[in-house]
């Protein structure tokens, strides 16, 4: 059994990472790390986890083989620093420290998008799990990057659940204000525009394109839905909408071949197909000259927790699929 | 016209008598009250005046014909007190101070039940205007207590929007737990229970019947829906559930007969039937022994804002109805 | 492995029957059993199970050992007059055919109440899978039931998601109503009411206590939140709310002692807290001369699919709990 | 008094129409048109506006002023075939039937996207009003068309509420599909781009640039936000992204001066600010080397129906803002 740690405990995708680590059959709680809660019963703060588990917050780590790190943005590299941490437990972060600068302390991260960097993480010791929006946009992207098909301006307009601006209380996850309601926020300046264009250079091997990304709030508690289009410079012999957009299919079929969780639909697609899933559901389609990509996963598990017990898995040479296949909550 | 000043000017209360205000054809706005926020534009706090005002926060009351509270509960006396107000200035407070305890400094307060005690408000000089609770469950039973109807325990379960718990954040007020939710809280022990009792006691001229009141949060907005019912003690006459709620409704009706906003459904009807109106929907069924009522307003229309210049349109000798004819929202 | 057929295949119940089957370690699909869609995946219908399955729907039953029948009311026994089931496959109804008439055509259909009747599905053959409103409603009355401490009317107030309606596209779960919205149907006369009766005079050995339900549309599409409320009749040793409450607490807790999905909380509790769980919790508490226990379920699982699952599984020997630990969704 | 009829008078802009015109002050309603409900009372089916009238569906026309047309698309030309219409009378077309086909048996109706054509609207006999998804994207594009600012691709994507896709129940119109759900339709091939290309068309006297249109479904009832962008092609002067956007609101704010209901707004906004209103907000950024214009309306009112009576003030001579300053719903 893998001794895992949870540090951060009471926040959105602590929450989500206990949920899925408590069904995992390869998994034992080691701790639920919460200095300011320590003692209390986790399932007072993650009220859904009653009767599903006796477990208390602690302030100590027990002696864990791998840790999760679900701290707010910046407050990880603090907590490596101040935390006596065997060199050989993994260190999985679902914050943004170690996504643009890999290395630290001797630990080396590997960005944890595991459809596109897959053996890395399997070869990795230390994962930096990816952004929410990073995921949805490049799990739309890294297809095409990978082939050079990307020639032109990307275009991006993506939606977020509130449990995407955390648990913390603003004005703009208020009830009153978010219900039945959308706006922009970041315009064109989102932090994950980083690790985005970091995946495209590697992936091209020259330089980024540029990314128009649009970020929405959404009256939703979970999921992302990103729109994503770019120019559509497919085979000549392709001529109908029809032909291109069946190119263009089969190109991203081929990349996600191996991929557990990552779909192309045929058929019509919305959000809620993925949510409470860890999957990433892909439409393909071209039309007016563009390639366009409808890319949907549910933030917390896809975008969060899910991704990162998937890579848990692949760094412990585990099945990929091991405690994630969840009934979808469809409805 | 009318020199209205509106105090506690940030809040939901206050924002929506200012929403109604400012197309009230009778009124001008001495001042919208507020210290925290004195000099900013009121449209920065309330986005969606933008464009319907240019006015600004202040710190001074200006020289009001009537002020409107719209103050945290218990900070309706404090204002009075460390404020020079004109004897000739009506006072309407939206808050919970003056409904238990009419008196204070020389002011008597009216309880705002318009369509109970409309001759009372139209001869008063300041009110109390109803909690919105209190509104939707009093229009349920004040026809039955006015009959003397009522002989056995009162069963009401009421469920609110989350505009009804005031605009701080809180963790019940976060969009992410609330959406699709629902929740009781004061169980049995609402505080607008007190002023409910007391109608009942002056209609009735007796005892107050037992009131089991269960109330929840909603998953919406604005609106509250007032499920309520007691045992029908009807004309022996009426055989069939049929008659017995055709006795029912023209009791209703007679009541309500001479109020602009109270109205008897034949229908089926819904809570959003109500939302953003001044209008009070009422259902009124027997069956199984029993007379049940659903009673339909939107709390901070009718259950607060729209109430208040209602009694302030009475108060000032105007039509009842002046600049509360609002378009419904519906959907 | 049980091979299971899934009748009626393209309805609400039917796509969560297979939700839960397809992660389920003992059960293999045996069909998806429809006519209108036989021939097509069954992914076209319920998306969200792209890339879980490559079933199709089927117009034969394969060789089930159970069928689950997911079908109208009322349309199990034509079913069963029309088909060859073999007399040894057990047959699960999720309708209400035989709920109250539990013998037909030499099959006896055990009311699965799970909680309640454990040992009777255990040594039983075929079963008839509860309402939904039933299963939320009975958990809450039932341990008052069984120590005969129910001696007055009984209060009950129930939301229910939309998804209760079925799939059926009417005017009352169209989104432009529904959303922000609340309204009574059935008022004191909702058709589970037969069964919770027929379960109260089982459990009493007497006459069934009056039940006044009123049931509500909710604006979410998933759970049943239920108020239930009636007299308390507890030890005279217990004076305080506090102690008649922990009194109450306890008698509820013991009755559930081997339920593995129903808790009693301590803490305060909402309907998100089941949402895609097959738990029942409830929360419990005496004041106002009163006993008051909310009682919550998702309406599709432990209202529906996943009960039929649990009943199963009991019908099989297997632990109750098997294929039914299902992540929360929480949000 | 402007005597009005209202044809096709159950569906939500119908509805919509009515509710504005039964609280304006020079408008009498002449009928309610109706085969399908004739006789029946408006309130039956417009459950909201029990208590505000009773007027009944009708058959016939009544002798009116001003026709309002609220049918499917292609249904107004046989209606106007199919009916006696004095050649006074005016007709406002809430249909697609006229905007790109302007002439029709003697009548020409005149495009009213009313901020843009008021003086066509002013000297006009009849009006194809504008589609919703155009009005929020013309409303966003037209000052730049104007100054011949466009010299790139159009970017869109605008999500709109579920009262859009009219009152018929579909399976995207299922509140357990659309609640809190995500999902893109007609992507790229939206039918109001034909009225948008004209206008740019008229606007900038050339060709029409390429405008990429993604329409989303919105999981809320009222309200359509709009992202939209091009290339920023402002003055060399400006050099930082602060000095081009207000160079940019500087153009925006001088093309709608003269406009009752659409705003520039400096602070942050969101769609509910215009829910339930006549308004079109406007956001304008320049960043990114782009200029974005987020466009906000609530699609029944300034995206039909509000615009109509705007329009048929203009035709008739009133103030633009009679009857249209509604009390915004904010939440």
């Amino acid at each position: 059994m893998i001794k895992a740690a949870i540090v951060g405990g009471t926040g959105y995708t602590a929450g989500e990472t206990l949920r899925i680590l408590l069904n995992h059959p390869e998994v034992q709680i080691a701790s639920v790390f919460s200095t300011s809660c320590a003692g209390d019963s986790v399932s007072s703060v993650h009220t859904d986890l009653l009767g599903e588990t006796t477990l208390k917050f602690s302030d100590t780590l027990g002696d864990p083989d791998v840790i999760f790190l679900c701290l707010g943005h910046g407050v990880s590299r603090e907590f490596i620093d101040t935390h006596e941490i065997s060199p050989d437990c993994k260190i999985i972060d679902l914050g943004n420290d170690f996504r643009l600068e890999p290395e630290y302390k001797g630990r080396k991260f590997v960005y944890g998008l595991a459809d596109t960097f897959r053996d890395e993480v399997k070869n990795g010791h230390d994962v930096a799990n990816p952004g929410c929006f990073a995921t949805a946009i490049q799990s739309a992207i890294a297809p095409l990057a990978k082939k050079e098909l990307i020639k032109d301006d990307i275009h991006v307009t993506a939606i977020t659940g509130a449990t995407g601006a955390g648990k913390k209380a603003t004005s703009t996850t208020q009830f009153s204000w978010r219900d039945n309601n959308i706006s922009i926020y970041k315009l064109f300046r989102h932090q994950h525009l980083g690790e985005i264009k970091r995946t495209l250079k590697r992936l091209t091997g020259g330089e980024a394109p540029e990314v128009h990304f649009v970020p929405m709030r959404g009256d939703f508690p979970r999921g992302i839905f990103a729109s994503v289009y770019t120019k559509w410079y497919g085979s000549s012999a392709c001529i109908s909408d029809e032909a291109k957009t069946a190119e263009a299919c089969s190109l991203f079929k081929e990349y996600y071949k191996e991929s557990p969780f990552t779909f192309v639909a045929e058929q019509e697609i919305s959000l809620k197909d993925v949510v409470n899933t860890n999957k990433c559901l892909l439409k393909v389609q071209v039309a007016d000259g563009m390639i366009h990509i409808s890319s949907m996963i549910d933030n917390l598990v896809k975008g969060a927790a899910g991704q990162a017990v998937e890579n848990m898995n692949l760094l412990f040479g585990l099945d990929e699929t091991t405690g994630l296949k969840f009934k979808p909550s469809a409805f």
